[in-house]
């Protein structure tokens, strides 16, 4: 059994973590970080676990932590992990870091958007970005995951594959995304209250949004060419689910024909023909965020605009699973050689 | 006093327009109009009324009506009010439609967009689209109003100032909007069941809604070319409310520099600044739907990205008062010469 | 014109208190306190009110207010205005206190079950139970009112008739409410997160709820003998909303008989049919949150079981209206001699 | 691998019979019955199953199925089973229904509370009620299985104990019972619309609610006398979770005093405290709904309130899950000699 710690247990991704982790056969949890309960029973904080966990929250000890177990989930704030990783920690333990620390190449864009110095710089270059169905053989071998950001894995996945095969003008890449409430973490601020986000909706974040780097950044690395897109995010009365709705204009290919509808269908095919946790829906079937609540997968379509020349890609994620710990436990599979999708056969919930 | 006639009183947008003429001190509505529900109390569909109405629901007779009232508002199914007014009916009385058989000027548009025959084209030179911040003096003298939709209204007024002002480039305006669930009406459909759509979101009607051509067309007047939009709604899991988040290219000015940010404010301000029900919100204030909930305001601000040489433009308004009977109302006191806010000082009802 | 003043005006109650005030003919708000806000513009706190109120937040000065404002509305936690209280206060200014602090008569059932020392106890004797239509002619010449709690609102006038005309054995009383959420207020705690309060239904206070001692005295003074009940608050994810579900075995009369479906009625018919806020519905007809939602309406009914002896009476209301300030607002008109519905003739919001 | 059958698959229970027995190891779903969209994929009505099922809706052939499949679950509406079943459909496979048909061992009690003629009354004796922590022994040999109602799964298992041992006075017991909008089905119904549901709250069947003889008469077998109960369900806005609030006066013991804390807490302990499914709370903590959410788990605590003599008995479960499906599953465990957790170990999703 791979032993797993997890430290941040007790945020929302990190009990997410807990909810698949316990139903991955391969897997026991030994370490539930937690430094605002340190002792308390971990199934007091998150009664869903009731007789299911039975043991205590644990300081984040990191060190100690990485002679004890195979892999450490970080689930942190930004800075945390930077700040104390070390080649000595690298060599004992995989690590996979949900935070932003390691996601972006480059540091000074790292320091711009998040308004922070990145404390270890020196192991950016060796972070292997987690995006499983892009950097799969990488992540294989990696002993430091960047788990990419919810948003960044719907938006990117959403559009990889136009963007990768040049069918589409990444100049005009316009991304709206909306987002349930659970992405704002569980933190005790008056905007994520009951009453302030139940039967609202809001922009925020707008052409400011952390995850814009993120998004450009390995779009860049698909387009071959520098992107820079508009990016904004919306907070929506739900719990779950992040749904991306994306605008660009075709790109007149070689010809000078517009890209055709099964053109860009076999695109999405090419990429994702065969990947378990990534669905292209049949023609007129549009993504809903319900279809994937609870579940690791990311369904995708598209619409294409003969009126206007753009194309509109959709994708619908579950934030906590695919967006966050579900991908995280994918990359786990990834680095210990497990089936890909063991413990993550998780059936969408509906209703 | 004004005798008012609603025909479709028992969907949402007409008993909303209950509630808002309830409290008008000017009007007394005569007819509750409503072919599902003839000589049933109308509180006993819409129980809030109880011992505020205390009539019955009769048929829709739009002649009979049209001797017996001053004003009829048309809360009706596309087509109904086309197929059977006549100039008779115009002669005796003033007709505010809030369906969209009198919004399009072109009827070849109206036909292909709406899929139905239009039965009295030659009414639609006369009708006045009762946008009224932009077409207040032409409703004022009108017999015909053509209430805007819910969408178009939210979407036109965000846009308006900067398309007017040839501050943006129309070639590249999306309108990415999200609408709470009383726009889909009060029919029985399995799509819109409370466990279909809460904690649930989707894209609908992607490049095909019918507002689509509405927006188009108010756009095109206010550029003086045509304008060719992507517009996308989306179903949000709240009962009120309207977000439009619109996208464009800012355009190069004579001097070849683009709009600053006191430009586009300017363009605000110049068409905005004595509306009373249109509230452009402080720098750095974002509209949210719940803040305008119940009222016939409409919120509206922007975020200038020069990273991306875009302006965002945001609105928010309640779909059911601003985006229906609301304006519908406000289209009637312009008509009658009554305050513009008459019946129409609801606050926002926040939580 | 009267002037108010409010303190603890940035809390729901307070925030709803401001949203009814403006519409009211007669009155002016001079004093938006708020201790966590003062110099703030009042709008930036709650945006619902841009453009409709251009005052700044105050601090909580009584004294002082005392001297400015006709009225004082105290929307502020237990123990605030026990604290603070004098005689010299009262002689210049009524209030109307939203709190419980002179709620109960008995100061020691009041220390018991709020844990705090009364800090001015001679003034309880002289406070009248600002319930107005079981008081409404003591709160006509009241200095001091005591606005009742949400949950005792809702559950002594849905059970009062009863109670009064010795229909139901006291003894078998059982409440239990349900409560939207802006019950809690909006203070930031983790379980007033929406994540934690959505999709979730709660128990909460089980037996030990301070609404309990409040609706017992106002029962026993109902009753002429000592009533002693179970009371059970629940959290709904729902902004607004009381629903309370009472139960009580039938009580004998004189000649051995139950009380028949009849007498019930009159009772409530008796009691409440000359009321405008009271509706007693249709029978067959329940009431639903939604149907009085915004308003100051509070809606009863009641079903006879033969079968177990029992009569179910089922109260709804809104308890930021009925059960806080509307209801402080028709204490208001009643000790000012305006209209008693003036300024709360609100129409329920549907949907 | 056993051979499943499902009647009724497209109802919101048929749905999540297949999401939970899509996990289970032991059985392979043979036929997605629905009268509703014969030849139509199951993975189009609910698209959460999109590339995880590939069959097709086949027509409702209860004898065509008896031959195919080991196991049906018939998830229809009152009357389907009952009108269809016979001997020889019942020596050849197993049946396990979530109707009504067969709960009631009275066919009068079912006529009355159904209003409809029982077809097949001779089956009644035979059938077990499957209510599993009950009925265990008589589960595992029946070749009928009647599924208990979520309501009554509920509120049955959270008093079974105290009524067994005689703590309470069934006289006096009263449920109170919360539930979200899952259980009325997919049936396209003004009442079940979002904006309906959403932000409202009401009781309904008051007094005459179907599951109130179901719970009377398994708590009779449980008393060993007659039990009479008050039963009140509530329609809350979320879309899975029954709270079950219950109300009983302690019954004085042979020494006369009354059952203590320590005596409640042994009954429960008693039943429960070898059982997987049913989890009795740490003293302090309530259940709530979003605990159990998704799974296969019902929470139960207890309040003894000294000060009215009574207890406050609350359980919380998934009514799709342990008041449906999963409990359906668990019988089908019991019959086929399968663990009886399997496929049963959904950890609830928090938030």
């Amino acid at each position: 059994m791979v032993k797993v710690g997890i430290i941040g247990s007790t945020g929302y991704a990190g009990s997410e973590l807990v909810r698949i982790l316990l139903n991955h056969k391969d897997v026991v949890i030994e370490w539930y970080g937690s430094r605002s309960y340190i002792e308390k029973p971990y199934a007091d904080v998150y009664q869903n676990f009731f007789k299911l966990v039975d043991k205590q929250c644990m300081d984040d000890n990191l060190e100690e932590l990485a002679r004890q177990v195979d892999v450490i989930f970080t689930a942190t704030p930004q800075g945390y992990l930077a700040g104390l990783l070390t080649e000595e920690i690298l060599n004992q333990v995989k690590i996979i870091d949900l935070s932003a620390d390691f996601r972006i190449k480059d540091v000074a864009v790292y320091e711009k958007w998040y308004g922070i110095e990145h404390k270890s710089p020196q192991f950016i270059g060796e972070a292997v970005y987690g995006l499983c169905e892009v950097n799969r053989e990488d992540i294989r071998n990696a002993r430091l995951v960047a788990n990419p950001g919810c948003y960044t894995t719907c938006s990117i996945l959403t559009c990889y594959p136009l963007v990768k095969e040049g069918l589409i003008d990444t100049d005009t890449l316009i991304v709206d995304a909306k987002s349930g409430t659970s992405g704002a973490g569980r933190g005790a601020k008056v905007p994520n209250l009951f009453c302030e986000v139940n039967e609202n909706m809001k922009a925020y974040g707008v052409a400011t949004h952390r995850h814009t780097p993120e998004i450009e950044e390995q779009l860049t690395y698909a387009a071959g060419h520098p992107v820079t897109i508009s990016f904004t995010p919306h907070l929506v009365p739900m719990n779950r689910g992040i749904l991306a709705t994306c605008y660009a204009k075709l790109l007149p290919q070689a010809d000078g024909s517009l890209p055709t509808e099964e053109q860009i269908r076999a695109a999405y095919e090419k990429y994702y023909g065969n990947e378990y946790f990534v669905r292209v829906l049949k023609k007129g079937s549009l993504p809903e965020t319900k279809w994937v609540e609870g579940s690791n997968f990311l369904d995708i379509n598209f619409v294409l605009d003969n009126r206007t020349g753009r194309v509109i890609m959709i994708g619908a994620l579950d934030n906590l699973v695919k967006g966050a710990a579900g991908q995280a436990v994918q990359n786990m599979n990834l680095m210990f050689n497990f089936a890909e999708n063991e413990g993550l056969t998780l059936v969408p919930m509906f209703p």
